[in-house]
């Protein structure tokens, strides 16, 4: 019923609204300005696949959803547990017993995030919150037994930073959903006694400051009713100004439609998109969330993140690095260490970031790799190999008699030279701090 | 949509119907004969408090519901689990792995009963078939993993036993539920959402005989929409020719209407009801479902069992007895011999029980108790003590002097002799077999 | 060290002991009287045997013990718990969460039993006390957390019960056992290691009246080091003129050395035996331990049983009737009503029962089933089957003119008649009492 | 029976044998050679205390041992087990799935390690072999149910490896030692039926290279037999010639007699103590055993751990450096990541470890912080910070002519020039790669 009165007062009221339910209209809306600026966010999948803590946060898919089943996964159970052993009983040990999401919000702070975003729910259709439309299948009748979603926003927020919610508008394994795929997406039963009202509850509940959608690729958005929703959001809720979404809100939407766009997992385009976008990916390169089995080797290192990041901030988009906590409610160590390097880069390196846009180049490679990212008057080159020399060559800046170098983090300005009359400068470094990440910015000024 | 859309079609097609949603007219369905003429049933109650094992299965409520809670729960739970423990975490212990619904079918044959009413979903929420709107919360998702509802149906009625379905209306912690509690039930999210396509669901998938019905005293019918569902059932319902219900449809409709009436638990009347009724009891004094503690001296014995099958059906009433298995899906021995005992004497005996009907009088203590039954020509005499003597005397019976005596199980007919002119008679009889129940009937005939 | 310091004390003070370390002086002991008093025991079989409640008691021998293994047992641990579980694991799940030990002696002694017998170690080798010897491997330290032989104890001597443990030498899969049995029973670690201390331990913590010992049959006594502990037992030991033994002391010892003589399991014999002996037998005719599968048919009756008691006590025989409680600590119903029945009977036939002796003749068969019993002057003939008449012959008995006869529980003396001059009587019957367990007994006085 | 054998052996072949059983034979045994070699070490605690995972590996302890208990252990408990839950009842869920001994092993190759120390058996008693005197508590009978000790030493050894095994004399609840205890250590139960049979049945099975004694404070070496099991391990066992042991071999023999000496846990001299010593130290500094809840803050980083390791070298120690692996058998990333940078480091810097020996002084603050080794001829100045210019100054070093000076991982020797006529040098520098760990080594040839 909520569903049903929510969408109505939504089409009543969109007579007076900014956005009708189309994507034209949605599409027209401004991104609101925070999430440009913030640039670097960390996201956090957390849920009952962190219990297993095997292969990927789609275990739950792999081992009973696709055919034919993964037998990796298949045989992870065969080998470990009873036979019949049903995934909801994975639940009760989700116990997040050592999860102080104040300990967590300080560890995210330290890493210069602006914005964190946490799997309200996932394909496992597991919320992380009391939903009353997902009854004994939630954090807080099972499991953890309390409200992870409220109690990491309101730490989070505490220290400044954006607060977003994803969320996964199919389920891999509810009865309702697969009706309605049975039946060709024709029913809505899911989306209208399940999805819907939780969505809205939800929404209404924690103020996300951003909505992560996702899981909308096997049915259209005229199915999922992302137009309505959207216009409510953007025109009703108590979030409508500031809510900022992606573009997974049905099967063709990616990299087209919605807010901006996140278009694949770890998209890395080769030059400057046309629309703001994200570049969401893990620390641990074959999983989302929490394996029991990590390795090293399978580990982005310090060096290899802050390069990722420089690279998407220098093609314009926001980078949102993973971690996945354990079932007890810790960020492992290794993943702690990450994110307090990141920091660490960022407290010196982060002008060259925060509230940047791209420059009329992107990177070039003379002695050392270099990026490039402007703001206001200035023009940052991060280097991200070391030089070989006590000297570096940047070919591309047009310099003037006025043009000033610094190193970010060094007090005094660097003295400098033109390569040739028109282009380039080769600049005299001083010994370069072996700071975490091994990336340095050269700050130019009145420079073209 | 289910419900919308099943309601509609109620709706429509109530134009043509017999029954219209409304009690004048369901209360005037005459109820299927097969109900009457069975007598006998076994009541099942199985679900996730068979696990716990404690108390009775209304566990959770007595623990967590009620204010304040019984200390008698609280303290169970504190002794012997963590703290935090939920309830839906005792789901996974529910296993079943020893339940073979053959079996069961043969104790319940076994017993002379002639229906069996299994608790397809208690006040727990939890339905012990795979609902589709109780994802996760149901027997195939978790635990037994089994279609426990099907399985049974089909074992019942290859033995020729009706099978019906216990569903509760409410369910104590649902949160829809509460929410439209927490409204004055003026909102039904609940009802349409949830308890309406799942009962719709379960008697289209399921056809049951017998639909007993529970939980509803909180809110009125009106909010269930129960005449709405049984004008359904009635008309349009797979088994709307056969299908028997009870009385309790909402606050004040208990011994008011529906179809037969159950009034309250263990309803004992004091003489014949004016409308057909069903007194359910259980073996076990003090629960419905299993308790691990069970002693002796808590369970009904047999004679105790018979003695009030003999006067329920006296007054007309059916018997349904309840046994509560195991959360591995046994029934425990000392049930089992009751119902075979109970079995025993009704094989001798069930002549005097199933299609009979209430004589002009019920009962009279001469030198042994005695109750009436009669069918066709025959009045039935049970002796529910033995006679101190080799004779016993009844004074109600008139007499005449084709009267013939006999009792059941003993080929012979046995002399007797008149007590006054007009009424009563001495039976002289034989050396009184020593049946299990202890309770022993004469057939007359040719008496008024 | 206990081990050899206690045998050191046993052999020094052997000089002056009554019994000497072998079987010759060891078999001459008489008997202690209270134990062919008391006629009727209950045994106890309940370990982590319980937990799985399958099969019987031998679970773990069968499943991982037996060449081959016996599949019924394989196929359920690969059915219902995670590959490479070991029996070890059921540990924590025996919780005797339930366990009173004051409501068992009252269901003991509501049976009429005169002596219990405990299973203080089966051949899993977990103790049911707190062995400092099984470190680990016991109810205090694992499981129960409880002291159940020493609570048990205290519970059925405050009904004067006597109490009695039962020990098994060998223990399945103990690996100082297994090292022993390699090396051809020519090294004792496992003795001197394991099994004596912890023997001398338990019989100076809880003094038993009787040990049940077993397990006995793969090596020698000399391997057992039997008749040293029994010398110590009779000479030295704090029960040294209570204590009653059976025969299980090493291969070749039943039947033939020892206290009185258990032979095998259900031992049945067809004539008087020449040595005091006794038949254990199980409520559950599949299983000494607890079986969560336990069917009505599989049951002994309560008739039986007493018949079997009867039987047995008129070859001279005491019984001991076994019960397995469940892993929660409840004696199941059903065996519950099987003891208070057994106790029934004999409140009225008892005296037919304790302290009874053999008389010259065992049993006839004429009108009934009769079976004799003697005591002081009076002989007993106990009908196991209800004569069809309302008289019964007897043709064994030598009258007089003083002969009477009584019925026990029947306050007047019946009549009787001769059958021959030489011998035999017929006796008339009142109205036999519908009993449990359908046998009543004829005291005959003065008679030969 | 096994160690009185054992011991009988012994006694008599001492006669011809080179040590006997007193400390001062024993100490004036040399210690095998490829010890003082091996200089870096790593050390593993994994046991059944790695399950709960909190606090420390003296969980139990802490729990239950001490007077009064520690409330952080007892909290602990109370909120996340059910009352009653025992210790050994976490045995079950040291399941170790993801033990690969062999990826372990490359690890610690990885790290430069030439010898490896697993806890053989800890003060739990539990053994992470099948230890027949420790039955039903130890990694076979339950738990991983594999031979972790024979697994992870076979790996290692593959990888020329050396393999110490620790062991703990005491065992914290063993009832056989607490009697003993008890009995003012005067009984020594525990020893012979525990202790030794175990301890030389390990040393027979596992021939280890090295015996990490500890848990020997309580009693005296007499108690513990130490000197007895000494005698024969150096004179008979299998690993006679090249076995290694510590100090830990009873109260007042730490820092006293024995093989090399540990003192005490992290022990830190401050100067070169006379006797070849060791240091353990763990890279939690919180903990030996694994920690659910670890936080980067409380782990040492690489650049501490490298100081350490070259501080204790420079004096002359080894250096055992521990993990904590988890239940599931993985060695925690960030631990990973620890030991593969300090190999990264002594790949380079190595020559100034292994097999180094103390210089004449061991350290200078001059430029930098300088600890010094040598090897032969040459001697390593290790520089522990970095040189705040490209030149750094030696004062201690007496030049000469000839005198090179190289840094090791670079191939040019450096230029360098007397300080004062008698000593010390000032060395160019060439850019200091950014090695982990952040300490370079200058090995100075042809000096005084």
């Amino acid at each position: 019923m909520l569903s049903v009165v929510v969408l109505v007062v939504a089409l009543i009221s969109q007579t007076a609204a900014r956005y009708t339910a189309d994507w034209k209209s949605l599409d027209s809306r401004p991104l609101p300005s925070w999430y440009d600026q913030a640039r670097v966010g960390i996201f956090v999948h957390w849920g009952v696949y962190s219990v297993p803590g095997f292969g990927s946060e789609w275990f739950w898919w792999h081992w009973q959803g696709q055919r034919p089943p993964d037998p990796k996964y298949v045989n992870f159970m065969l080998k470990n547990y009873p036979p019949g052993f049903t995934y909801p009983e994975f639940a009760p040990q989700f116990r997040a017993q050592f999860f102080n999401p104040r300990e967590w919000a300080d560890i995210f702070k330290s890493s210069g995030a602006k914005y964190v975003v946490l799997t309200a729910k996932h394909h496992e259709g597991f919320t992380n919150w009391g939903s009353p439309n997902s009854w004994n299948w939630n954090s807080v009748d099972t499991g953890p037994r309390r409200d992870l979603v409220g109690e990491l926003g309101e730490a989070v927020r505490n220290r400044s930073i954006h607060f977003g919610l994803y969320n996964s508008l199919y389920e891999w394994f509810h009865p309702l959903y697969l009706k309605d795929k049975k039946n060709g997406f024709k029913t809505q039963e899911f989306v209208m006694h399940k999805l819907l009202p939780e969505l809205y509850n939800m929404v209404v509940r924690y103020k996300p400051d951003l909505i992560w959608s996702d899981g909308d690729w096997e049915a259209p958005d005229i199915y999922w009713n992302s137009t309505v929703f959207l216009s409510w959001l953007y025109n009703e809720s108590p979030v409508k100004d500031k809510v900022v979404t992606n573009d997974r809100w049905g099967a063709g939407c990616a990299c087209k439609h919605g807010g901006y766009y996140n278009c694949e997992d770890k998209f890395t385009p080769g030059q400057v998109p046309k629309h703001k976008w994200e570049k969401c990916t893990s620390i641990d390169t074959l999983s989302w969330g929490h394996r029991k089995n990590m390795k090293l080797s399978e580990l982005m290192d310090l060096p290899t993140i802050i390069k990722d990041l420089i690279r998407t901030v220098s093609y314009g988009g926001n980078y949102l690095l993973n971690v996945g906590p354990t079932p007890e409610g810790m960020i492992p160590p290794v993943f702690e260490e990450r994110l307090r390097g990141l920091g660490a880069w960022l407290k010196v390196n982060g002008e060259a970031i925060y509230s940047s846009k791209p420059w009329r180049l992107q990177n070039e490679n003379t002695t050392s790799s270099i990026w490039y990212t402007c703001k206001g008057n200035s023009v940052y080159a991060i280097m991200t190999t070391k030089p070989p020399k006590a000297s570096v060559q940047l070919l591309e800046p047009i310099t003037k008699a006025t043009t000033t170098v610094t190193l970010l983090g060094n007090p005094k300005p660097l003295p400098w030279s033109p390569v040739n009359p028109n282009a380039g400068l080769t600049v005299l470094l001083p010994d370069l701090p072996s700071i975490p990440g091994m990336a340095w910015t050269l700050k130019l000024d009145n420079i073209q």
